[in-house]
C-alpha cells in the first residue's frame, strides 16, 4: 500500500514570517526517501480551533500526519493536547520522559527548580510510541488512530531533525512496503544547466531509475533515485546509469553520498595522515570553521588565522610588507605568500589561503567584487587560481571555500587543477 | 474589515524537501507588516486537481489568497490556468506582458527564437491587476473574485520578493485599514521558559499589544506587537508594555530590532574606535566568520587564530608549553592565555578566546563535552568564565560564540559579567 502524507507545522512564528520553514522541508527530504508520498504542507498558528480544522482536512486526504511544533512547555505549545483530543486520546503521564526532564534542567541546564509547566512535556497519547530527544526536552511520539499514523515532533530544527533520524523514520519505515534508494552525486566545477545538458537523454528517457539535478550553494547535487522491494534490486537497476553518470562526469563528482567537500578533503587527509592550516582574508574563518564543523577534525586540522586587515597578513602569517604595498591585499603573490606563512606557522603538510573581495563593494584598488584568489602551499610548491564567485556576499564567501577545498582535493588526489 | 489570508505555494519541489518555502515566508512578512493576519500556509504540488482542491479549502477561512510559484512557461507551470477556472475567469492575452518576454528573451536573454511555450505566460486573468516581473519573465496579478482577493506570485524567490514590493504590497495595502509594528526584543543569558516566567502576567492579560517569546539559537526573542490605524497610534500604546519589559529584563536585551550579537558588538566597537581580535579552539574560526558576515567588519575585526591543536597554541599564540602540559588546553588558564595571545598578536584593543570540548566525545582530561571556558583580554587585564553550552556539536559552538559576544558587549557598556 502507497501512504499518503500531510505535514502539519503549528508555530504563529511561521505565519508571521520569522522563520522559514525547515522543518518541513526536513521531513519531506526523509519521507521522500522513504518512498512516501508527501502531497500537501499545512502551516496554522498556535491556536487550538485552527489546528483542530486542519487535522479534519488532513484526515480526508493523507494517512500519514506528521506535525512538527509545539510541543515545548510555554502556554502556546498545544499540539500535543491538541492533537491527542482531535484523534480521542487520553494524555498520560510518560515516567521515564519526565525524570529525563528533570535530569536534563538540574544536571546540565543547572536551574535550582524546575520551571512549572516544564512536566507538561511528560504527557504523551496513551500506547503511544514516544520519541527521545537527544538535543532538548520535550520528547516527540507516534501512534495509530482511525486509520491514520500520527507522528508529532518537536519545532526548533536541530531537534526534529535529530528526532526524525532517530525516532520518526523508523517508526515509518515499517509503514512502507517499497524501497526508494538513492545515490547523491555531489557535483563541483559545473553548473545545474550544463550538467544536465551533458545528461539530457538519460534523465528524460528513464522513469525508474529516475535521475535528476539539484543546484545548491554553488555546486550541484545529482540524484539517482530507484524503487524496488529491496535494497539489493535497486541497486542492481541504478548500476548502468550510475556508471555512465561517472564516465560523462567524470572527476567532476568529488564524492557519493557524502555531505560536503571538507567531508571528502577530511577523509583524504586522514587516510594519508597529512594535516592541513588555512589563512583566510575574503572568507573571514570560513574554512576553518567549515573543517572544524566536523567531529574528529583535530586529527587533520591543525588551525588557520583569520587574516582580515592589511597588517595583520604580515604581523600574523609574515607576507612582506613591500609585497602588500606594492601588489596589495588582493593579488595572486599576497594569496600565495598566506598560505606558505600558515603553512609554516602551524607546520601543517598543507595551506590553504584565500584573499578576494567579498562585497558589497569593491576594493580600493578597483578589484571587483567576486574576485577571489586561492593559493594552496604543499611540499611540492605553491599554486595559485583566480575564481570570480558572484557578487552576494555570503554566496561569495561560501563559493570561495568550495573552491579552496576542491583545490585540495584535486591536489590529494593528483588531478589537474581547474583552468 | 479584518482580512485574513492564506498562501498557497504550487511547487512539487517543496513537498520533495528540494527547497524551503522561503516565498511563504516573504509574503509572511509582507502582510504582517501591512495588517493582514496569515491564517494559513498550504503547500501542494503541480497537480491541477489537488491546487483545486487547496483553492476550495482556502475560500472557506481565507478572503485573501496568496498563490506562489507554477506561473513559468513549462508544463507543470498549472497556477495561473487552474485558479483562473476555480473563479471563473477567462484569460486573455496581454500585449504589454507579451512584449516584455519577447524582449528579455531575444535582448537580455539572447535566444534566436522564442521557447515554445514563452508566450502562454502573457495569459492572464481577464480584468485582473498585473504586476509586472522586474527579475524574469513571468508577471504576476490580482484580481477579485467571489468574495476573495485573488494574487498569484511567481515561484524563483528573489522574482517572488520583487513583486511582492513593487506589485502584492500596493495592491493590498488599500484593501487594509490597519498597520501591525512589532519592537523585537533580543535577549542572551535567560531561556525561553524563565523569560516567560518573568513576564507571564502581561502576556497573559494583553491582547493588543501582544507580547511573545520565541526561541531561537541559544537566546529568545520577545516581540511585541500592536495593530493600530497608524505607526504613531501603535507605538503609543506599546510604550508601556515596552518600559515593563525593559525594567524587568533590564542588560539581559542585547538590543531591539537588530539582526544579532555580533551587530551590536560590531557597532559599539565602531562607536569607539576599538578593534577586536580573537583566539578559537573549539569554535574552529565560528567567532571570525560570524564578525566577518558583517559587511564593513573589517573597521573593527582584525582577524584571529583558530588554534585547534594543541601545539598550534604555543606555535600561533605563544601560549606557554608548561602551562598547556599541566593545565590541559581546555582550562581557564589557557583561555586567558590564548585571548592574550591574539591580543598582541593583531594588536587588538580586545580579544576573545575559547577553548572546550564541543563534543561528540569528552576529551583526554575527561572534560566533559559542552564545557567552554570563554576570555576576554583587554588593556583593563583578562576575564575568563566557564559555561556549560550543551552537548550537540554544532549548537554548543554557536551558543560559546554568543557567550563570547555577550562578554565583549558586557564589557564594552560596562556591565557586570554573568556569574
Amino acid at each position: 500500500m502507497t501512504h499518503t502524507a500531510e505535514i502539519l507545522s503549528v508555530g504563529t512564528e511561521l505565519l508571521l514570517g520569522n522563520i522559514a520553514n525547515t522543518d518541513a522541508q526536513d521531513v519531506s527530504v526523509a519521507l521522500s526517501e522513504l518512498g512516501i508520498d508527501v502531497r500537501w504542507h499545512t502551516v496554522v498558528g498556535d491556536n487550538p480551533e485552527r489546528v483542530k480544522q486542519a487535522v479534519a482536512v488532513a484526515r480526508t486526504r493523507a494517512d500519514i500526519l506528521i506535525a512538527t511544533g509545539g510541543l515545548g512547555p510555554t502556554y502556546d505549545d498545544l499540539t500535543k493536547k491538541t492533537l491527542a483530543e482531535a484523534f480521542g486520546k487520553k494524555l498520560v503521564f510518560h515516567e521515564p520522559s519526565a525524570r529525563k526532564i528533570r535530569e536534563l534542567y538540574f544536571q546540565r541546564l543547572k536551574t535550582e527548580e524546575l520551571p512549572d509547566h516544564a512536566l507538561l512535556q511528560a504527557w504523551l497519547p496513551e500506547g503511544c510510541t514516544v520519541f527521545e530527544n537527544s538535543c532538548g526536552t520535550a520528547p516527540g511520539c507516534g501512534f495509530e488512530a482511525g486509520g491514520m499514523h500520527v507522528l508529532m515532533l518537536p519545532g526548533p530544527p536541530s531537534e526534529c531533525r535529530a528526532m526524525l533520524r532517530t525516532g520518526a523514520v523508523p517508526y515509518l519505515k515499517s509503514l512502507s512496503d517499497s524501497v526508494l534508494v538513492s545515490r547523491n552525486f555531489r557535483i563541483f566545477g559545473i553548473g545545474e544547466s550544463s550538467c544536465e545538458q551533458l545528461l539530457r537523454d538519460v534523465m528524460e528517457s528513464s522513469e525508474n531509475p529516475t535521475l535528476a539535478p539539484y543546484a545548491k550553494e554553488g555546486e550541484v547535487l545529482l540524484r539517482l533515485t530507484a524503487k524496488a522491494g529491496s535494497e539489493e534490486e535497486a541497486g542492481a537497476m541504478m548500476a548502468p546509469l550510475e556508471n555512465h553518470v561517472r564516465e560523462i562526469l567524470g572527476d567532476l563528482i568529488y564524492g557519493v553520498d557524502v555531505d560536503s567537500l571538507e567531508q571528502v578533503v577530511s577523509g583524504l587527509l586522514k587516510e594519508r595522515g597529512q594535516t592541513l592550516a588555512s589563512a583566510e582574508s575574503c572568507t573571514g574563518g570560513l574554512i576553518a570553521k567549515r573543517m572544524t564543523d566536523l567531529p574528529g577534525s583535530s586529527a587533520v586540522f591543525l588551525g588557520g588565522a583569520v587574516t582580515y586587515s592589511t597588517p595583520s597578513k604580515h604581523r600574523v602569517l609574515g607576507v612582506d610588507e613591500t609585497l602588500l604595498r606594492e601588489k596589495g591585499a588582493v593579488s595572486p603573490e599576497t594569496a600565495a605568500a598566506m598560505a606558505e606563512g600558515a603553512r609554516a606557522l602551524y607546520g601543517a603538510d598543507y595551506a590553504l589561503s584565500t584573499t578576494g573581495v567579498a562585497g558589497p563593494d569593491s576594493d580600493e584598488r578597483g578589484n571587483p567584487v567576486g574576485l577571489v584568489y586561492v593559493a594552496l602551499a604543499s611540499g611540492r610548491g605553491t599554486v595559485v587560481r583566480e575564481f570570480r564567485c558572484g557578487s552576494v556576499r555570503a554566496r561569495c564567501r561560501s563559493i570561495a571555500v568550495n573552491h579552496a577545498l576542491d583545490m585540495l582535493r584535486r591536489e590529494l588526489l593528483g588531478l589537474s587543477q581547474p583552468e
